[in-house]
């Protein structure tokens, strides 16, 4: 029989089932939506006219008036304290719980810009709390802090181009040691937001320890983007989207030479941090996905009501009604799973919710990204088009089926967890090859 | 834009998102679980070891022992004080909520006749429920009194021969008033529970006013099982099974005579208790089917890990680990949408809830059938014989999404709901025939 | 870039790529059709009335009256030429292609008793098609003759208990020679046909050499049912059906001595009969599993169009239209799947065929349970009962997903050649267990 | 019982059951395979090249060279007979069949430009075939002649911005006589290959006479693309691709006047004319459509074979192996589906053969859109970049399930007529809002 595990939450009257939001981050939530709904979306709107009708090179700078209206979102949300509120327990302060988190986030995935307006917007949320929990105090001074303050921005340098990322020890970019400096060498790709004109510095997995065991071969290092031997070499498209100047970004390390005092923690201790670092961001995408999947039902179900065909409303004709009703449900329960990881998180651990995350991480993109294909399918082939925002939110989502772990991985981790309960044994995710070999 | 409702819980501090099982219960809940183990499983076996090799009409009465067997373990339940507590808010005092039911309903449902021991077995905990909420003092005394006790058992007499009863005004079955009886006419058939020598009442959906308007012609009376013109025709199979002597019986009515005071709540009011009782039956069924889906995957996976082919565990081969997985996910997915609609039912109310009632019973058998479904293939043939209890569960989730309303009509009733919460409209579940004519 | 294969047929004139019947076999064909109508249908519709309200044991043995109905039904085929026509290329003469077979197994695959009545029903047709093939003069004219006579019935011991079956080095009963006998000892189940009365002789798979390469390890030997030491332990249940008298039977082999010239082909050379037996079995089954579906589909529209719920044919609600549309799309599909399997085993050979073989078994049982799965959908509670043939029509093609080979190592096996396409490789069945653990 | 149909060709002798290309059309077919890869393929990577890093207006002119490239593979594929060959039963005397074409359209399929290069690319084919089947003498002469040299291109403008095209009497863009002349106004969207300089002539669906009973309302009208009042508003994108210069445009048709003579076949005739539009068209995209979907097979299993993960090639890792069988599965299906419709086609007619039609159209794009979304999980985030063709591949396949009818549709109409089979009545296409009406 199987052995219940803490994370499973067997005792009924856990904590651990106890999906409420905290009473005092309500306030909170309540500030952020009315903030999108007053301060961001109509900023958004005139943005993206702003960034229309550029091309070629100069879609990689920010469009004349762009970041003036964005700072000023930013500006605002600082004054009205809807800042770096996706850090929990920080020394800063904010301390909102992932659960607390989990509700805003939802909020956030529903509007382009609602995150980085209130600077909670992927990469620098995980690299802020990468920095926050195992920065020295001169790496916080000189990086956390301007990206706490919304100064710059910055990325996460981890896919390889010619190994498969989702397994860590793939890792083959090396930094040497050559005096006080690491020399580092190698080709990342899919560096998102290092297009970026504001992006500053790149948090960068290498191989320092070829010799130690295989999960203590990686290391963690500061490179800061303006580094000699940096070179971008172009962007990554997604759907033929190139997301400029944000962008995904194709690097080439060549002979870099960043301090040793760059290093995260310390040699041989990437595969640490990076899992600290996973996380929290799959997570906050799971959340902002569960807005993204309301937005599209949302869509789906006006244009069924407001579109005629064979005499009656689409919403009515064939199947429709129970494609509305299976994506309702959909999304009630991957909201009620995102909630429960949040709250494993808050409630066991990071380490101990990992089973909850490996979960929702396998199961939200996936099926999110089918809510919104069925969305597109009710507009006809508008839905495809430029003029509606499903296209790209099919982009977005169908990415973050491969993005931090393919599905395919996560599944394995939890199945193989499920498996390790009945046999009873306690192996470690390290020991991931093992089991493929076994 | 979407407008939410109540039902959605879209505060996400209120008590609809506190999916504990309360202090209280729990006690309960642990001795439920002891009691199962020790005495029912035991005694189960027992039971089932004396019905086998039984055939014909033998197979129509209890085999010797059996009924002692199964009164042990009730009245050890009753002493323990195990018994009941299906019923919520009821004068009788057991005072379960919806939610602390729910947790321990998925225990009564991993293991034959747990239910039945505490007397919180279907249709007796449905039929106990309209007696109590709706049943005249004499009522109550004549035919509740001894249900609660466990000293008979009942039946629920609603779906039809010849009329789709997904459509409640399909019924056809007359009851006229001569004097002070009614007579009543008609067929019905998967009567569960009508084959028992023990049943001894069936509530009945007669349609007493074929002029009223359409959801007013529907009555529910009393028919004792023993009234001359019943006449039980026969079981209908499920899936070759005839779940002797229970059964779900084909009934005649030929000119069937009770008495006036044998209505209940009142002609015409037949629609208005099918509504009270689904509810929580309907949730019950979804809750017990969590506790088979997790005796699916438990059995799913001890083969995976005990069974070698080409030189790897089943469980490591092709595929399997991702169905594992997949199985993991869909039954704590359910687990929670069953928790929130029992926690919606203790909150909102059972009307007020009756959209997440919906969406559990258009959700989890489905997709607990394809859990055990998968099972089935894990174990190769052995998954279909009488040697693993999988066959069997099959075909009772399977009925399932058959019983108490097809998936299709509870999908069309939330997508229902979700394109009227856009439209801003307000009409009422008896507009659905109209909603289909649109 | 793929390598293609003459399996695949990319020579478009080829005539692999000619599924028409040929001219010869069309009155046979029509023959047959007419025959099933007017004389199998009535009789089997009487048989299984004589079977009805049988109990216990004497389900063991024919109902008075049965063997005569369906005896006639088979002298009359016999006298109208409509018998062993399965049997292709064979001495005996009937040379029907295996493409003319599937058209007229699919016919065969709709009314029960068809198959038998002009003996082209399993097991026995592969046993013929061994025997016939590899049998000595003796072992044809003591075993053969009878069952090309239809005077007597075979079995295929074949699937062992305690291990998966699914790789045929699994096998563990064991033969031993001693002197001029071979002793056998070991547990067999689902020995499908074991259990009637007329079965006279098992094709058994044993162990002989377990010191030879995996693949020569396996032998085939004729074992008469009456020996001594042959222990019908019970029968195997499909869904709760025992099948009788036919059976699917759990046999235990317990020092049971046949004569040494009871080996076919040679010791060693299991594994090679098992490859030239399960090539037409597979096939087969899949032919008469198109019949099964369109009566599925036939039955599902018929139920659509003379039923209504909320004002409109069950047809025309929801999604149904969609799911008889794909239903028919999946049938033509397979249907035209499994002509081109059966021609390419015309023109390639079983052999160079076995990819298509591998495809349609992991192909069509699956869909085909699926769409029955729908029908019953569409029949409500009627369609899990015995007053539709639709759950028995499941439970069989629900046993077609793991008999002759599981789904998923169809899938392996179809993946692979795929994979050994684009890598240039040749390499053999046998290495299935090599690559496992590659 | 069923009614069969000649559609689906009960009789299975019937020449619509045999797949073979004729053997006259062979050597055309290897010339085609040959001169793609020879020819066509290293044209268009030359050809891409040139195209790339173009931005902003320039893109929607050809880049200097490109129609160099393109014009010399067409010039020597006119010389080498390889022209005009997808024109069945044309005067012109190609001859070939829809089936003969079906083979070579899949190799079309799989390389850019091949469609073109050889005169065989949509929209054109359907309107030459329009034009060559209705047109005038003079229409002929006019327009006809310059597409068959290959001189220009053309569009056919149906979809409407406001109105569901899927249903066709919804088309609002009007068109009345004055004097001489036609005067249009209208909005259309979708309009592909418009925005290409090279485009000439557009086939525009209007309607004309709004008193005429629904189904002759609509006219098709000759409406060249420089005639004043032709407004090209914009290009309508596909998943962020605007497939410049050919596009897919929207276009305002502001009072633009055309001669009476600009007619097609006749006033209200429009209806008629599109039914024998579309077969071909709907049949010529599902051809290509196998093509890409073994292109996707290629790449997946390409992928699953160069690249590592946890010790083992990615293909044999998970359920990697049975997703490859079950796309190579699903390809043999679709393929003996198209060529079974396109012989029906040459058989029966594109009237008689329309079921089989709309099976492929809505069976065809919906699972090639799933063989490459798996083919671009296996490529992980590469498989959604400019790097792989795969993105784009996804983007045109998702688009047919929307284009000529959307998938719904397509089923809408096979399931009533599997319905409507039953009932043994034949009412026409026309009934088709009769019957949502129902």
């Amino acid at each position: 029989m199987s052995k219940p595990t803490p994370a499973f939450g067997f005792n009924p009257t856990d904590e651990l089932n106890d999906l409420r939001m905290s009473a005092k981050a309500l306030p909170l939530y309540e500030h952020v939506k009315r903030f999108i709904t007053e301060t961001v979306a109509p900023m958004a709107e005139k943005y993206e006219a702003l960034g229309k009708n550029r091309v070629g090179e100069e879609r990689w700078q920010y469009a004349p008036g762009q970041l003036e209206l964005l700072n000023a979102a930013k500006d605002q949300a600082k004054k009205e304290g809807l800042w770096n509120f996706f850090l929990p327990d920080a020394e800063t302060g904010e301390g909102l719980s992932n659960l607390d988190y989990a509700y805003i986030a939802s909020e956030l995935g529903k509007v382009p810009l609602a995150s980085e307006s209130m600077n909670c917007s992927a990469p620098d949320t995980g690299n802020m709390e990468v920095l926050e929990r195992v920065g020295t105090p001169e790496q916080k001074e000189r990086w956390l802090k301007p990206l706490l303050n919304g100064e710059i921005r910055s990325a996460y340098a981890m896919t390889e181009v010619h190994h498969a990322s989702s397994d860590a020890k793939n890792v083959a970019t090396s930094a040497v040691l050559d005096g006080d400096e690491w020399v580092i060498n190698g080709e990342k790709h899919y560096i998102s937001g290092a297009g970026s004109p504001r992006c500053k510095i790149f948090i960068t997995m290498v191989r320092t320890s070829p010799d130690a065991p295989a999960h203590k071969q990686q290391s963690m290092i500061l490179v800061p983007k303006d580094t000699p031997g940096v070179k971008i070499v172009g962007a990554m498209h997604v759907f033929a989207e190139d997301h400029a100047p944000h962008g995904h970004m194709h690097i080439v390390f060549d002979n870099v030479r960043v301090p040793k005092s760059n290093m995260l923690l310390g040699e041989g201790r990437g595969f640490e941090i990076s899992q600290l670092r996973l996380g929290p961001g799959r997570i906050h995408h799971c959340m902002r996905s569960i807005g993204a999947a309301e937005k599209a039902l949302d869509l789906m179900v006006e244009r069924g009501i407001s579109r005629e065909a064979f005499g009656k409303q689409l919403a009515w004709l064939g199947g429709n009604v129970e494609i509305i009703s299976r994506a309702r449900i959909e999304i009630e329960s991957m909201r009620l799973m995102v909630l429960k990881a949040a709250k494993a998180m808050d409630v066991l651990g990071n380490r101990e919710a990992r089973q909850w995350v490996h979960m929702v991480k396998a199961m939200v993109p996936e099926r999110v990204c089918k809510i919104i294909d069925q969305a597109i399918q009710m507009h006809g082939a508008l839905g495809v088009s430029q003029h509606t925002p499903l296209a790209h939110m099919y982009a977005q989502q169908r990415t973050l089926r491969l993005a931090d772990g393919p599905d395919e991985v996560h599944h394995l981790v939890v199945g193989r967890n499920e498996i390790r309960m009945h046999e009873g044994s306690k192996e470690d995710d390290a020991s991931m090859a093992a089991v493929f070999r076994n």
